[in-house]
């Protein structure tokens, strides 16, 4: 079957007024409860609903690995990546403690990881590869590799209420930082950060990497699927595969940070319309995510510091949005509570 | 009894060390959990502990009215501080659907609303007065009145692993802008804001009260007491108490905002180790209170534009401090997970 991208229509902004006439006739000053009314108004919006639905949440978090870790550009060593899957199917993880907080499905999936599981309870595989290639060298995938792991987050992309993307793959803010600088043509210099912790010098190295890739495989900023397939990720792939499935099918998305923020570029070039279900969770110490934010005139929901990926600021972020939702859902009207106007 | 203010303890910041090597030992890149480790690290020198618990939440919640709402500073009039009471006793108001989102207890008190209550289950009576006097013309209450009111606060301070503050009561911005602009030797054209929505008509005349009733009784800004009594508020008190109360028995405190911030300014006058104790939640849209969390040199925790008080903000920070908590607690470890350090 060859690829095809999922129709995304744009939400009728005609409901926003009735939406609007629920929010103003609850029991507090019009406005006051701020971006947590925002946040319920984009959900009806997206959902095309006045009467709101975040019961099943999940947040996806997608693991493979990435050729440019052998070119020394990560702190960390590119067997984390598995360990790390390890440890989510254990439960010991950051993303599994903040959605069993929050009663957040968790879903592992793995679409590249250089290692083989055996099968696991709570691991779906989807192995494309055994990790990229190195792009520092060649493109790190084919192009029926790109498709493949977008169509991957397609299919996955249905029976929730909303949606959060999560990421784990060492060496992934490199090939991140590389979609960010071809998509916002900014200097790599300018976007590349330090991970999960480089040093001055190893920061240089990765500069020059990211720097030489670029000038080696000329990716095309106006064909999104050259990018992924010469810079990105399966992981990537299939975040942005995930976006554009919920889009077609009016399910919100929570973004998480920098990993992610690169996928949603890939997936709103491929189409623009899935813009219009992205939430932006949080905005990332990671050094380019602001101008990440920036490209997509997104606000943030929090901002706390954060830059470990896995899906940790989606979850946070899905958590008040959810909130705001049953803020709009359950809260009494003036009406019912017999509370006097202004 | 005569009053006397609780002793309270600096924390003993020897324990960070044995908090940070805990959390150092997550699997997660050091700091990459940015605000979450330093909230985690903060309760647990609250706490004086390196096991963190907050199993037992609640936001308290404390109503009463004004005076000075005679003077036609507000939107609203001034009989909605009691039926708001009524409202939050039926579950309807933000503050209890975020309660029952989070599992957070809401603890309704009335400390001085105009209104004579049936007995209700779920509303803590402890009325001081039918509402202060109105501070355009005399002071807002008497010196034993405003210790009664710092009293119950201190009272209920008790039996919670945190505890978060809210107000409610038409008026109250009008006498928190007042304190703040004593504490804060600021002008009161600089802080006071629209409140519940006031116009610029009704604004001018809120900042001519506050400014006439500063140099009518010439509050004493090194004496918080004073202060309280000429133009605070009976909820005020309580929550300066609450946050005193449970400063002396080690409880963290989540403060809300711009009311709840007035009051903790009382209470870091009257004994200024109680601000070891207090997190900042959030930053409200009423306009002076980015210079009250300058004041207190504070970072907030959520901006989400919200201005309604009764405890909104606070709930809402106070579970992302606990996600941190549990993060903390929750995590594997590098040694635990077998997982490679950088």
């Amino acid at each position: 079957m060859p690829f095809s991208l999922p129709e995304i229509q744009r939400p009728d902004r005609s409901i926003l007024s009735p939406l609007q006439r629920r929010l103003d006739s609850l029991t507090k000053p019009p406005g006051s409860l701020g971006r947590l009314e925002e946040l319920a108004r984009n959900v009806g919006l997206m959902q095309g609903a006045t009467d709101l639905t975040l019961q099943k949440r999940a947040i996806f978090t997608f693991a493979a690995d990435h050729g440019v870790s052998h070119a020394g550009v990560s702190a960390y060593p590119r067997e984390v990546t598995a360990q790390m899957v390890l440890n989510f199917i254990a439960g010991g993880a950051a993303i599994n403690v903040l959605c069993r907080h929050y009663g957040i499905e968790n879903v592992v999936v793995d679409v590249g990881v250089d290692y083989d599981f055996p099968e696991l309870p709570g691991l779906i595989s989807k192995k494309i590869a055994r990790g990229t290639n190195n792009f520092h060298e060649m493109p790190a995938m084919t192009e029926k590799q790109a498709t493949d792991s977008l169509q991957i987050g397609i299919d996955l992309a249905r029976g929730y209420d909303i949606v959060g993307t999560g990421d784990m793959g060492i060496g992934n803010t490199t090939s991140s930082a590389a979609l960010l600088a071809v998509f916002a043509e900014l200097p790599v210099e300018e976007v590349v950060g330090r991970g999960t912790g480089v040093d001055d010098d190893r920061l240089r190295h990765k500069t020059n990497v990211i720097q030489g890739a670029l000038i080696r495989h000329k990716p095309d900023p106006n064909n999104a699927l050259d990018v992924l397939a010469k810079v990105g990720g399966f992981e990537i792939g299939a975040i942005a595969g995930l976006i554009l499935g919920a889009s077609s099918r009016r399910i919100p998305v929570v973004v998480d940070g920098f990993i992610s923020g690169a996928a949603a570029m890939i997936a709103t070039r491929l189409e623009p319309a899935c813009r219009d279900y992205l939430f932006f969770s949080h905005v990332s110490r990671e050094r380019g995510h602001k101008r990440m934010l920036e490209y997509f005139d997104a606000r943030p929901i929090v901002d706390l510091d954060m830059c470990l990926g896995e899906g940790t600021g989606a979850a946070i972020a899905m958590d008040v949005i959810t909130a705001a939702t049953r803020i709009y859902n359950e809260m009494a009207t003036f009406e019912s509570a017999s509370i006097s106007r202004s």
